[in-house]
């Protein structure tokens, strides 16, 4: 199949051969970055802007490092640096960017739907690194590029998704990639923490820990945000961490081979321990390789890139 | 002719050749951020610092780019970031970053002058991405550009400034290139905001928006810097708004094909409305795009490539 | 002698043979930067981040620019800026950096011993941009390469090491590497600011800056960081300078030809007048433009570059 969507705003909006797609481009970029030189000359003279509205050193650090190896040319925008300080509007910033002749605009903000509304407005292709509670399409991307690297495939897994389900983008990107793919999916959570009607998005509800450790093959642990919001919903964090975290004693029942996941950074001794985030089970380290190579892909695809097989010869 | 300054501080120092020659240059490197592969390889392995005492997104993003299309390599320093913050004096920093063996330094500093120091103590080249009060040559430059990419020519065209003339080094800079370019040159606004003996610079001067708008073929509106000291010098931003603002029905009377410019960021509903900003009069985004290629025209005779045709083929 | 070590951590694990090839492959590299185009494809591919948790924008700039002119592609990662204020461990964030499979981490950070923590746990190689009061090793290969330039050797000179010995990293460093390389070094400094038993490390230890002077072929002065710690050890600024300060009247005794260095960024009017900053005697800015110089030759054999006179020719 060939590529022809111009921006990733989420995966509502791809189709699972889509998916698949930049799963297998991801394979032969994942590979570059193991080269001595890891560097293709894919997306030389194309610059990319990373606009980000909230921090994220990790995100962005992906990002940047994915259009790199690629050759482009990259500029960081941080908000507070930003005119939106001085009263003008995020689209605004957007369109005075692209008309800089940009081609492709890597957006976070804590707002949902402002990616969408840029796609709307511009001729830049925009990917989406994060908006609010919404979507975080690369994440998920590789998440699921993380699974089928350890499983072989997908479809057919049982995946338990486990946190504050409510608030979090990286559960609701997961919840549709991976029920599109094929997988299982079960979210666990506290209940204060667990839309309503979830289970209308095609996945199980669970609010016992150990049943959904039991049936999983891969366990994805959210971050708890507590810096954000997410406290005044939960008596405690040491509650929440007896209830939710993920220790040694508690996988005692998990499947064989069962797969840890986090998107990181980790709250040690709060969604998992040390011993199960460093250990045999973690592929922790993994999601943050596969991070660059899904990137990498996706800037490759939405920038038109015409013949990989050269292109990566 | 041929380009022999090593700096850019202002346009008082440039004759009326030089500024041709700089939007000459300008036209052709306006190509190359056009093509799919938007970089020449004219200042490879030359190292551009881009010194911002005062934060400036959009004009650092500009500088940015136009560096990295023609292939130099670029360091950014904030100076929250800076030793200045440990009673290091300015041309200290600078003389420590000329050390480096940096090429050129791009410097924007709260106060008038700054650039013209630096110039006098340092062998690296150095251009003014606007000095206090004072000048902003490269902005000019760009709306000269795009002035002339209207109309063909500058000489004969009558261009209303518009706004808070006393603290513009947007105007002062235009009003230099525009009239050494031979346009009739108007300023307009509120009289505590207009400097005195402005009618010395060889422009007309009037209090009146509506007589400024029936006259001119281009009306350049001046950011109002509500973040900063003007606010004192106005009754209410909503009563500049009504005397100065530009909207659709003050336009009626305007000539056809009236060009309305700003340098953005807008404050929207302040000197423009929305409808003037984003409708046919506005050629606010060309002038962004313009920067860019203006600023690589800058950068590129200020170190002194030789043989343009060559690189640019 | 072949490069073997994979971090550069501090000056105590480098043999003199070590220190020399370093010294040595730096001359080389200094003239990369007098070129026209200065760079060259040693480490093209190569991904290179600077992790800083404290601020210095000299430092950075100095790495940066030097990975630069090697062709490697940087990323800047400001502490400010991490998941640390999300609570992640500075191992845990230097593990997720390397995940994205990057090749060196360069580190500053206010605690002695997080370079050697990270060199313990990861397979990245580590730089020590400086670390607490402990080490700075580029600043003291700079400093030595300066005074072997000068005066084409470093063994048996005199050098004065003036002021907070106590809490220094730059004169740590310096003095295990100038001892080392057969310099004679004599701190000097007041005694609150001076270590107990520092006479083990092979120096002396004066408190007269007159005897000082009169016997030093090389004065080194060090940064009195007024913005830290350094105050309460001290009765005044006023009386530090007058005690310990450096001025023309004093070097009237000096030996003729005696150079004054200074890692910047100096506090003119304490450790030094503006006379003696900016004389004959000073080769302050020296330092900074072999510290460009030292850090390409660090980066270059750290990364295993094979071929020098190939890659350089």
């Amino acid at each position: 199949m060939e590529w022809t969507k111009r921006h990733l705003l989420d995966l509502e909006g791809l189709s699972q051969e889509e998916i698949e797609l930049i799963l297998e481009t991801a394979k032969s970029f994942k590979e570059v970055s193991t080269r001595d030189v890891k560097k293709v000359p894919a997306l030389r003279g194309k610059t990319i802007v990373m606009l980000f509205f909230e921090p994220s050193t990790r995100t962005r650090t992906s990002f940047e490092l994915a259009a790199k190896r690629l050759s482009a040319d990259t500029i960081n925008i941080a908000a507070g640096g930003t005119s939106t300080t001085k009263g003008e509007s995020v689209l605004d910033t957007a369109r005075n960017i692209e008309a800089m002749n940009v081609d492709l605009i890597i957006v976070r903000h804590a707002s949902s739907g402002v990616p969408h509304l840029l796609a709307k407005n511009l001729q830049a292709s925009i990917v989406n690194a994060g908006d609010g509670c919404r979507s975080h399409p690369t994440q998920a991307l590789l998440d699921m590029f993380t699974i089928k690297e350890r499983f072989g495939r997908i479809e057919g897994l049982n995946v338990g998704i486990v946190g504050d389900i409510l608030h979090s983008r990286v559960a609701r990107s997961n919840i549709i990639g991976l029920t599109k793919l094929g997988a299982n999916v079960t979210v666990c959570g506290p209940s204060t923490l667990m839309p309503r009607d979830i289970e209308t998005m095609g996945v199980k509800c669970s609010y016992r820990l150990e049943e959904v450790i039991e049936q999983s093959d891969c366990l994805m642990l959210l971050r708890l945000q507590l810096e954000r919001q997410t406290q005044k919903f939960l008596p405690s964090i040491r509650e929440y961490a007896k209830e939710f975290g993920v220790n040694k004693a508690k996988l005692a029942k998990a499947k064989k081979g069962i797969v840890i996941m986090h998107p990181g950074p980790t709250n040690r001794g709060v969604e998992l321990s040390a011993e199960v985030a460093d250990g045999e089970y973690s592929v922790i380290l993994d999601q943050v390789t596969n991070g660059v190579a899904i990137r990498m892909a996706v800037l490759y695809l939405l920038l038109g890139a015409k013949e990989p097989a050269v292109v990566l010869a």
